[in-house]
C-alpha cells in the first residue's frame, strides 16, 4: 500500500429527485475516478436528500442495496487507472418488512461490497429510521481497510475507537452537517472531533458534507479529510470535491516513541468495568 | 452552581528543586484566589519537575499526600472570598512500600480531598513510576464536580468518557506537554483533543501546562482552558496565568436537541461487547 488517493465529492442532492440524484451522484465518482481517486466519498442520503416531511415521502425515495445506482458506482470505480477505486455514499434504505435505513455503502469494483445502516440517529432522523444494531464494518479493499461511520456516529469516540481496533486505515465518512454557531476563525466542530479522532488512533478520517441548502436548512458544507496526524489536508468550498493524497500505511504502526504506543498504552483492564456502563 | 472562575497557573517547577517549587506552587495558588479563582490547576508533577535521569532522583524528590505542600494549598484555597477554592496540582508520590507514582492531588480548604495515580504513563515514566490502577475521581466539591486526568491520559477517550458518565463538569488536567511538531496555524494537538472532549462530552476541561524548558526538553506552554460547547475560552503564554469564568451547569443538560442526547443517545447495547475488547 501506497499513497492512496482520496476525493470527497460535496454535493447538493436535490430532495425527492432519485433519478436525478442517482445521476449526479455517478457522474461525480466518474470524475473523481478520472481524476485518479482510489477512495470516493459521498454525503450522507445522496440518493434521496435529507430534510423530509413524512415516513411516506422516505418510504417514496428508499431503495435497497439492488438499486442500480450501487451498479452505476461500480462501473464508475473499474475505470480506476490504478489497482481500483473505492466508493462509499450514504443513501436511504428499504430493509426486509419495508424498514427504513439512514446507510452507507462499500462499494468497488466487484459490486456492494458492504452496507451500514447509521447506529447513532440524529434528532428528527428518529421520526423516520430504525437505527442499526450493528457497529460499522471495516472493509478489506485493495487500496486499505476502510471504515465507515454516518455524520452524528463521529461524535461517539466508542464507534471511532472500535473502527481504529477493528484496523482501519481510513474512515469515510458521508454526512450532512447542518449549520452550527461556532466563533469566528473556528472549524465546525465536527471538524475538530474528526481531528481528534485520527489523532488519537492514528487513523484518517475523511468526511463528505453535503452543499446548498434545503426545506430551509443551511449545511456546513465543510467536507474535509483529516491525515493520520490529525491535520487537515484538505477542506472543499461548496459544490468542490476536496482531494488528498495520504500516506494511510504510516497510521498502521501506533508506536508514538520508543516507549510509548496509542493502542498498547491503553488500560483494558481498567476500561472493562466502566465503559459499558448503562446510564441514565 | 453559578459561574466558575477557573485559573491555570502556567508555572516552570524546577527539577530538583522540592523547596522552591512548593514556595512557587503556593504563591500562584495564592494570587490565584486573591484574583478570585474558584479552581486553580498546575501543572504536572509541580513539585519535583519531569525530566528525571534516574530512579534514585526520584525517589529523593518524591512525597506522600502528608506533605506540607497540600498544607499550603489548602491555606491558600482557604482564602477565597467565595464560596471556598479548590486547587487541583500534580506531584511526585511516594505510595507504600516506596513505590513511586506521578499523582494528582484535589485539595480544599478542608485538606486532600483526592489523589489520582496517572493511569497512563507516557514515554520514559514508565521507567520511573508504577500506573495507577484505578480510573480518576470526579470529586464534589462547593464549585461543581472537578475530574481529573493526567497529560496523556487525555488522549485516551475511555478515560474521559469515564468522568463525564461519573458526572464531572470540569476535568482539571495538570499537564506537562512536551513541544511536538505542528503545522502553521494549529493550535497543539492536545488541544484539539480537548476540544473534542469537551464538545462530545458537554463538560469543561482545563488543561496547565508548564513553561520553560528542563534539561533541554522544550515544553509547549499552552496552557488551555475549553468551555462545555469545546471552544478554547482561555491560553496562557509563558509563566502567566489562564483564566475563563465557565457556566458549568449548562454542562449538566446533555440534550443537544429535542430529539438528540450526547448520552442518551450512546448504543450502549453495541459498546459493551467491543470496547472492553483486548487488542495486541
Amino acid at each position: 500500500m501506497t499513497t492512496v488517493r482520496v476525493t470527497c465529492c460535496q454535493l447538493s442532492p436535490r430532495i425527492g429527485d432519485l433519478a436525478g440524484n442517482v445521476e449526479r451522484s455517478a457522474a461525480a465518482v466518474r470524475t473523481a475516478v478520472a481524476r485518479g481517486a482510489d477512495v470516493v466519498v459521498l454525503p450522507e442520503l445522496v440518493t434521496s436528500g435529507y430534510v423530509f416531511e413524512s415516513v411516506d415521502e422516505v418510504t417514496g425515495l428508499a431503495i435497497t442495496s439492488a438499486h442500480a445506482v450501487f451498479e452505476r458506482w461500480s462501473s464508475a470505480a473499474a475505470q480506476s487507472r490504478g489497482s481500483g477505486s473505492v466508493v462509499i455514499g450514504g443513501f436511504c434504505e428499504r430493509g426486509d418488512a419495508g424498514v427504513l435505513y439512514n446507510s452507507a455503502a462499500v462499494v468497488d469494483a466487484s459490486g456492494v461490497r458492504a452496507v451500514y445502516r447509521k447506529t447513532h440517529l440524529w434528532d428528527r432522523e428518529k421520526l423516520w429510521f430504525r437505527a442499526g444494531d450493528t457497529l460499522p464494518p471495516v472493509v478489506d479493499t485493495v487500496v486499505g481497510r476502510i471504515g465507515v461511520a454516518i455524520c452524528y456516529d463521529l461524535e461517539f469516540p466508542e464507534l471511532t475507537r472500535h473502527l481504529a481496533l477493528a484496523g482501519a486505515d481510513l474512515v469515510a465518512v458521508p454526512t450532512n452537517w447542518p449549520l452550527v454557531a461556532r466563533p469566528a476563525g473556528e472549524r465546525p466542530p465536527e471538524v475538530v472531533i474528526a481531528m481528534a479522532a485520527a489523532r488519537i488512533n492514528r487513523m484518517a478520517v475523511a468526511c463528505c458534507d453535503r452543499a446548498g441548502t434545503e426545506r430551509g436548512q443551511e449545511w456546513t458544507s465543510a467536507s474535509t479529510i483529516v491525515s493520520v496526524e490529525g491535520w487537515p489536508v484538505a477542506t472543499s468550498s461548496p459544490d468542490q470535491m476536496a482531494t488528498a493524497d495520504l500516506d494511510l500505511a504510516a497510521g498502521r504502526d501506533k508506536r508514538l516513541t520508543d516507549l510509548a504506543d496509542a493502542f498498547g498504552d491503553r488500560r483494558v483492564d481498567l476500561y472493562a468495568s466502566t465503559v459499558g456502563r448503562v446510564d441514565g
